[in-house]
């Protein structure tokens, strides 16, 4: 892309190296839409964000998408305020390994969930009322349709590359499968063609710990409220696998907290620690009335880590929508590209794409021979396909870590 | 125990090979006990049940020490019609890898349990009321010093072996350095003398789950009712931490149910699937009035994996009081024999017991480098000690495969 450097850098870059502000746009379908499994919806809303720009000829646009709890906020900030940027915002911006002077950057949070775009929690026009479930069964293949919508509005005519990892990854291959000659350099990371039955059980734990949450009530619209304590279970248990052993014992090991959380009440993670997880007054853990030596005390917090994990868990129900959760494992569950094609080598024949996989060591969520498995299926479709595997210790989250390993492979691989 | 061979065999003994009938006893302490805290309880029971006979000697004991949701149940049947033997009959039984022609052979239900033995579901003889919380916190070592006073109440003089899994493994280390004189041998299989961040994380999960249901109400008594659903939670979460994604593959990978649970109400799997978690109504996952091909549907049973793990969590409410799992899981998170003594060391420096451990390859919640750790420590000790590794599959609950190497293992060791 040696015509991209000389364009104008994003207009929105306040220092060097960063995306800097940003603002999240909403693409608005007023065309019905009909998802995989035969039901319709009368249009859709993506949100969605913008890093660089455009070249004449639309095509050095970089995709990203996102995983189960991402969104469409990527990279950079959304005030001159924000301490959190975007979740691969180390990833992303002029002069990083998607390089935003090169790149027209794009990243849309999913059909079927909850930050802006068309999901449960949105409002059916039909009937003014939020889906709730009756919003239809979602897959990867729909969120990857309703992306392909968006791209074409914007001007988008090929995709320079996609990339994504975990659920962000099962789009990449959707992508690449389903618009082979839209896409030419696919790169996912963390990922897996097919659930293993270990994740698919997590995931079923999850979704039981929300529709058994007497406050899911058959889905909770239009009345509102939702199963804050089932969300937060489901929450607090997926981040485990998201991890690593290892890491969890290098960041908390069997640390004790610092002092009895009622006594340190100004601390982020005790003090969501001393915090009910739901509204519900009946399940708080609070222990007004108790005698602090009673041995009632014994369930409170005593180790770092689980102050760290209900710490994960209040904040993830202050910005997930419960039904969300179940519509976007279901459609992680149901990927299954060797049962839709008939063997993972017929799904990729028609590939395209340029491929990079990526497998991390310490992933036993998306294991490395997973993404082996796409790998050599798609070396055996004769397809161009690469495969790394990095050493890394941070378990499946790993392809978000701050590491110059995987950005000299990202850059090199979109060079 | 060449004496031992002439003993008559249990009369029990229904068919060669097998335990047979066994009857539950209670062993019934009216002594006060106090808890490693500092409480105290007025008396305790803990049930047992016994296999084989003891010696004149009173040293050809071997105690069992069962696992979290274990219980005294160890080997044979109770009833002609039992479909189901004790959890480690295959290990124990005449002529069996633990030989009850040779052995007197001991079970009992731990402190804090729920199957007979003084717990939290106990009545408290103060109040005549459920202790609930306030029974007092429960460590392993209370365990195994109520389990002594049982043992001495028996005419045991020592202990010709221990031999326990997982907790029961912690519980075997713990006899071996709380009464050095009185354990002769010491085998612990895929154990850990402290647990890592994430099996505390996992723990801690479970208990939110717990504590987080409004039916938990700060310990239910004397009301009654209990968490039902927030239990079935955590043992379908914990149920996967037992097994290991190669074994989940094998067993079910992505077998998709057989039929929808509606069209088959009568297969044990499916009935439990179709059935809610819990007693509460709006919770429930029947879908009455909801339109079969509605997008509800979508959260029904879809693979066996998960009709497997609602099976695990709706029986495990039938037969495990939710107090119990958090005062037993806290125990677990606790034990720490390092920190308590030193180092691990430290910790075996009286050991006289001849000790074996073993790990599985596949366990990944007390993983091999957790039981080497021990062996370790206690060859450092200067202690009699081995460690075996054995390659399988099936995660932590490799220590109750039908093993012929292990089976190998226990015998060779125990003669």
């Amino acid at each position: 892309m040696n015509d991209a450097a000389s364009e104008p850098t994003a207009s929105a870059r306040s220092e060097p190296g960063e995306v800097g502000l940003v603002e999240p746009r909403d693409f608005v379908s007023p065309a019905p839409f009909t998802f995989d499994n035969g039901l319709s919806i009368p249009g859709f809303t993506l949100r969605y964000e913008t890093y660089g720009r455009l070249n004449a000829t639309g095509d050095n646009a970089v995709l990203v998408c996102h995983a189960l709890s991402g969104d469409h906020h990527c990279a950079g900030i959304h005030s001159l305020t924000d301490k959190k940027p975007g979740w691969w915002n180390n990833l992303i911006g002029p002069g990083k390994a998607v390089d935003t002077n090169k790149f027209f950057v794009l990243c849309a949070n999913v059909l079927g969930g909850c930050q802006g775009s068309t999901g449960p929690s949105s409002i059916d026009p039909r009937t003014g009322q939020a889906y709730g479930i009756t919003f239809p069964a979602v897959t990867i293949r729909d969120m990857v349709r309703t992306q392909k919508r968006w791209l074409d509005s914007l001007g988008v005519r090929s995709l320079y590359g996609v990339i994504g990892g975990s659920m962000g990854g099962m789009q990449v291959l959707q992508w690449s499968l389903e618009y082979p000659a839209f896409v030419q350099r696919a790169l996912a990371m963390a990922t897996t063609a097919r659930e293993g039955a270990q994740a698919i059980a997590f995931n079923e734990v999850g979704r039981q710990a929300i529709l058994q949450d007497p406050e899911w009530n058959h889905g909770y619209y239009p009345k509102g409220g939702g199963p804050r304590v089932g969300l937060a279970i489901a929450r607090m248990m997926a981040h485990i696998t998201y991890l690593s052993d290892a890491s969890m014992d290098r960041k908390f090991g069997r640390k004790a907290v610092a002092a009895h959380h009622k006594t340190a009440p100004g601390t982020l993670a005790t003090g969501a620690a001393s915090a009910p997880l739901g509204a519900n007054e009946a399940s708080s853990l609070s222990m007004e009335g108790v005698d602090p030596v009673a041995p009632a005390a014994t369930f409170d917090v005593r180790f770092e880590v689980e102050s760290y994990l209900r710490y994960q868990g209040q904040s993830f129900i202050n910005r997930f929508d419960a039904n969300s959760y179940l519509y976007i494992t279901r459609a992680l569950d149901q990927f299954d590209l060797a049962a839709t094609h008939g063997s993972l080598e017929k799904a990729f024949a028609g590939v395209q794409a340029a491929t990079l996989v990526v497998g991390f060591t310490s992933d036993w969520l998306f294991p490395p021979e997973q993404n082996r498995a796409i790998a050599l299926a798609l070396l055996r479709a004769g397809k161009r396909v690469s495969y790394a595997e990095l050493a890394t210790d941070l378990g499946h989250d790993s392809f978000l870590l701050e590491s110059p390993q995987i950005y000299d492979l990202v850059r090199g691989f979109l060079n």
